[in-house]
Formats: structure tokens, C-alpha cells, sequence
């Protein structure tokens, strides 16, 4: 998506090897005009798919996965990080690894929201190590619901996350893919 | 508004005298046309207020923010729970107690997006014992921007967060105000 390599190209952050900053608009101030463009890029890359459910992980999943959603008229799923009394017992869930804040948590789904029945779009922000989107494609298959999917806004080629899920066979798009990036460069995948 | 309470009457699950389950469609499975249908209410509600942010908390009030902002074409900022090695150091801090998980977290936000030029609509899902909205309303103060309002989809009535906020003079809309409820029936404020 052009315009998002133009924006990450001019506005991101690089501090170090690992860490690429966008939270001036994408997860923790969100311009939403910029969103919309971002939804309209996912449904027509996955337009031709019988997408029932659209799934994500909190947090900043969620905002991206609206936005896409808005497109197909599909519900969101977003996958809980953490208990709350108001969660259902009867959940799927898939204990993921995050290298952003060096500990593992619960993913949980309440078994209402996926089951057989559904083609699931699993949508999210990042793609680096490929854990939270692998604990989601483990909450899709213990649904026993099929997959249509990953779409993600930036994947970080240089990590091994997106040419893991390609080799399951999997339709991975990601928006744009940082081949590389430093303090002073950011090259792109063509 | 009158379309969310006849959800509310008709789908919501009333468990104990405090929980009321609404994740088929506001926090857990979000229900996107419905969600626009609520962001319009809110922009209806806010549309004279010259809005320059929309301010929620993770997870559950981003999809409602994202909707609202899209009428309003201002940026939405969600405050962060936990603490990730991809924000910034230099925050806005309010501690806050959660009566849902029973701990305290300390909510941030960057000091890069709100500033004292800032006119904030603070939107979230839930309105009970108001400290995530007196955490946002303390944020607010500290970035030494002004307050709009407080725009919540269901506030619980029969506990003390709205009654506390009004009384200090803020606007605060509720889409839907539970005077009270129990497993076989609930009572709105009219």
C-alpha cells in the first residue's frame, strides 16, 4: 500500500533493530481518515473470500479490525489478553509468547463467537515473531471454523513470523514489509 | 437511544446484581453497523463541541471511539493499561482502580498526542464506579486541555461514577442508564 510505505517512510521512528514507532497513527493515537483507507486495502484484498467473522487481539487490533469490518458487514472478534469476571468460562484459548512485554499470556475466545460455521479473517497491526497471529490461527482451529487469512499493516520481514505462516500455507498480506530498517534507513519489500 | 435499549432488554444477560453481559455486541464480538449507528448518536450528542480528540481506554472503548471519531474526523488516543517497551517514557499517569479485575493499573498516554490545545470528547463502553473516566478526566487536566464531555454507551445507574461525574459539572451523555436490574428484568432512567 503506497501510501502507507510514504507514511512510515516519513513519519516512523526506528530506535534500535527491533522497534518501529507509528503510534502517531496507528496504535496508540489512531487517525481514523487514514483507517479508513487501511479498511478499504483489506477488503479488497480479501473481497472475494465468504468472510463471516473478522478476528483480532486487544489492543490495537481493535481499531483496524473496525475498520475492515466496516467493509465486509461482518462482526468483530476481538481475543481477550487478560481474565475479567465479565468473560465467559467456556473459552478457546492459546497461551502466546509476547516479545514487546517479555511474558506470556492467555488468549481467550468465548466458544459463542467462532464456531464451524465461520471463514475467519484474522487481522492485526503488527507481524514480527508471528505469535499472536499463530495463537488466533489456534483459536480459529479449535472453532473448528476455516480460514480466509492474515492481513496485517506492517510486517517486519527481517523476523521470521510471515515466512513462517506462508510455509503452513497460509494467504498472508501484509500492507507493507520492512525488508530492513535502522535509525537512518527503511527499505521495503517489493 | 431507544435501538440500544431494545438490544439491551431483549440480548443482554444480567448476571448477579453488578455483571451485565453484553459481548455478543459492544465488548468482546462488536456488532459494526450497530457500532455505527452509535458513533452517529455520539456525534449528534457532541457535534457543537469543537472536538479536536477522542480519548478512551484499552481495550473495549476502542471500537467505540473509532466509530464516534469517524463522524467527528479528529484522531483517536487510547490510553494504555500495561506497559510495553514500544511507548514513549514521557507520559501522562493516572493510577486506576478496577473494580472488574480487582487491581489497580496505571493508565497512560503519551504527552505528544494531547496538549493544551486540545478540546477531548472522552468516550468508553461502560460507566459504573467511574475511575477509568476520572483516570481520563485527571489525564485530561494534566495535558491542560479542555473537556468536551463524557460519552458512555451503558451506565449503570445504581452506582456512583455518573452521579460523582455530573455533580462536577461535566456534560456526561449515556446512551443507555440502568436504574436497576436483576436476572428477570431492567429498569432505564427515562
Amino acid at each position: 500500500m503506497k501510501l502507507l510505505k510514504e507514511r512510515i517512510r516519513a513519519e516512523a521512528t526506528v530506535i534500535g533493530s527491533q522497534v518501529l514507532k507509528v503510534d502517531h497513527f496507528l496504535n496508540h493515537q489512531v487517525d481514523v481518515d487514514f483507517l479508513h483507507k487501511i479498511g478499504a486495502e483489506f477488503y479488497d484484498r480479501f473481497k472475494d473470500e465468504p468472510i463471516t467473522k473478522i478476528l483480532t487481539v486487544e489492543a490495537s487490533g481493535i481499531a483496524i479490525a473496525v475498520a475492515t469490518a466496516w467493509f465486509f458487514h461482518v462482526p468483530v472478534v476481538f481475543a481477550k489478553k487478560s481474565d475479567s469476571r465479565n468473560l465467559d468460562q467456556d473459552t478457546y484459548t492459546s497461551e502466546v509468547f509476547s516479545f514487546t512485554r517479555n511474558n506470556s499470556y492467555l488468549m481467550k475466545v468465548s466458544r459463542r463467537y467462532l464456531g464451524s460455521g465461520d471463514h475467519v479473517l484474522i487481522i492485526d497491526d503488527f507481524l514480527a515473531n508471528g505469535r499472536a497471529v499463530q495463537g488466533m490461527i489456534d483459536i480459529v482451529h479449535q472453532a473448528g471454523a476455516s480460514l480466509a487469512g492474515v492481513g496485517i499493516v506492517i510486517e517486519k520481514g527481517f523476523q521470521e513470523g510471515g515466512s513462517q505462516l506462508r510455509e503452513q500455507g497460509l494467504k498472508v498480506s501484509s500492507l507493507a514489509i520492512i525488508e530492513s530498517m535502522d535509525e537512518n534507513h527503511i527499505a521495503f519489500r517489493e
